[in-house]
């Protein structure tokens, strides 16, 4: 499947995710491009990184992944093209592969060396343009540049575990649509390192000792099946992506608030989980 | 023609409408997906079904159109594929599908019993783009799910007819791009309840006795074939989905107002007709 | 290769760029639909102009370009079908073409004349729907109209060049998703008009007296290879375009700021180079 994604900070409004996909339909006629987010907050490495982990793997294996965010080409941030857990990845070496990082090394990477080659008069992305339809056309990545074994991680990215065996300190990465805060807290650190012990949940004033796994299971039903429906209540749970959110039931950033409003739990507000001892 | 339309609550910031489109293609690589809206007002399925509505019919017949608002399976909002006109929609019964269901009945409807065969790990959608590619595949729905005959309509969505053949009360139901109101009052219930009488038509303290069919009909030309451009004047018009609106002359909301801003005409303000008796 | 890309002032919420892109599958369904920018300011027709210019030279030769911005058909504004620069063009003759002619001539116009074949209940994209498929299937643009020669331009789109061969004065046309300012003023004016002279600029109170053409060409590098990062500086570069811009380095519309929030470069902001005589 000739799939290319694009995950960029261009904006809906500008015209140059547009023409980027000008720009692969020109090199790649049967290309197939999928916008995963154009509305990536400028220059955010960290959310990017966020967002190309929670959707890469829907894709099918083989899928080329293009991230255009803080991705001019530069001495301190080189372009890379990597293979990891069968996708592929053309970006700027500047993190935004960490959370893929945490769970598969690279089976290749690549230090871009094209640029020279390449007439540009348009974006920063037409490198990675020119690498995108060159891997789907069945080139290797060797053609196009320098192997290299270490891909550059974002530092913070994790949560701290206290050495104690007691707590857990992580922090919000995204604030999502309905305004619920996502932490970079796994439910698989959390299962590991709690091993089913009770915790309190403190995330700025708001605490909580149990995270659901569907946003629907605070809602209760009444012997006659109606529920009794707890729209804006608080809740803690594992999302679909397996990380700790903290949301509110049907919430709306625009009226009745959300738990990033409600909580004031903006991207880097602490989330901390003790752990009974 | 094998599409898939789109029609989510997700946001274009956020990496999920992208990720769906990722597991549709892994499932049914020859799928061309069509957003018809991802900015769904978080949880309004009134203004879903309004979106749905003034869409579907533009696509070939056959098309499958999976709608995710307010879609969390639960017992009160059981997941359904219908056939209504010669296209499927696969949704929540929550009566996203009110609009159409005033004109077409469906030619066959189940709920999906699927559910346990879903090993899902991301999104409420799992379900619906299972669904969805079994449909585009070829697959009947009786295989997916039990019949049903009657699908949820949401209260309140019909505009009130006066028994004494005086009036309609209808309310705004919509505020598109332009700022324009679009209310509940079709074209086919003004002409058939009105009979060709004169009217008063009353939006908060706006009214007009005239409605249009075109925004250009209120521009003026004089001899010379130039324009008297009547920027920001009110009028009511049937829009192409043959439904009223309060609009204003090339609006603008971030400028000149629109006819929302400057009327007070917000989601859910009254608009009646009193027709002369 | 059927491409057909859509420039519109409809917006993302709203379903009708969704329901445009039905109306062109039912017609040709082999069509590839590229959205260039559905948030073109509503009846900007200049923000639309540099749109399409900056974006449209990069898909393949013979792509149809549909712009539904001002669209609405009147006398004053007739709807045309254009061939410029080996791409078809398919618009109101509003203007929205200006700065594509600058640089081309029409290998062919027509002002279309098929309104009264076609039995429209949707927008004011019908015909401009029909035409293009009509073009993607091998149709001649004589069939659809009548042949023109002048297509209308923007005034006020020039900058003007004082005749003492002096100064440039320019004007900001669009505001960037990271908040820089471009202006209308082009390297090849520059260029042929500066001769190489030093020169000031001038932005509001800003002034520069070079102008980059990378934005990290600001960044300074220390014999370590590490970066002094001026996050936040002003600078003017020729962007990938070949317009002149404001800007500043890894700018943040909603953090930091950017050039045009920091320097109150607005829309239509006065831009002049003054040169040394």
């Amino acid at each position: 499947m000739p799939i290319i994604t694009l995950t960029t900070d261009f904006g809906y409004k500008d015209p140059y995710a547009g023409a980027v996909k000008g720009a692969i339909y020109s090199q790649f006629p049967d290309a197939r491009i999928v916008d995963i987010s154009h509305d990536v907050t400028p220059f955010s490495v960290d959310e990017a990184a966020f967002m190309i982990y929670t959707s890469y793997s829907q894709f099918p294996k083989g899928t080329v992944h293009v991230i255009g965010v803080d991705a001019e080409h530069t001495p301190e941030s080189p372009h890379i093209a990597a293979l990891l857990d069968d996708h592929y990845f053309v970006c700027a070496d500047n993190g935004v592969l960490s959370f893929i990082l945490q769970k598969f090394r690279p089976t290749k990477a690549v230090v871009i060396n094209i640029h020279d080659r390449i007439y540009s008069n348009f974006t920063v992305l037409d490198a990675f343009v020119q690498v995108a339809c060159h891997i789907k056309r069945g080139g290797t990545l060797e053609v196009i540049g320098e192997p290299i074994t270490e891909l550059k991680s974002l530092p913070g990215i994790l949560p701290i575990l206290s050495n104690d065996s007691t707590s857990i300190r992580g922090k919000v990465i995204f604030i999502d649509n309905y305004g619920n805060a996502i932490t970079n807290i796994s439910r698989d650190i959390f299962e590991s390192y709690g091993k089913g012990r009770n915790f309190i949940l403190q995330a700025r004033d708001q605490k909580f000792n149990r995270i659901y796994n569907r946003y629907s299971e605070i809602v209760k039903y009444d012997e006659n099946g109606k529920s009794n429906k707890p729209d804006g209540k608080g809740l803690a749970l594992f999302n679909n992506s397996g990380y700790l959110e903290l949301a509110t039931y049907k919430s709306n950033p625009l009226t009745v608030g959300s738990a990033s409003s409600l909580f004031g739990l903006e991207i880097n507000a602490p989330v901390t989980i003790q752990f009974e001892s």
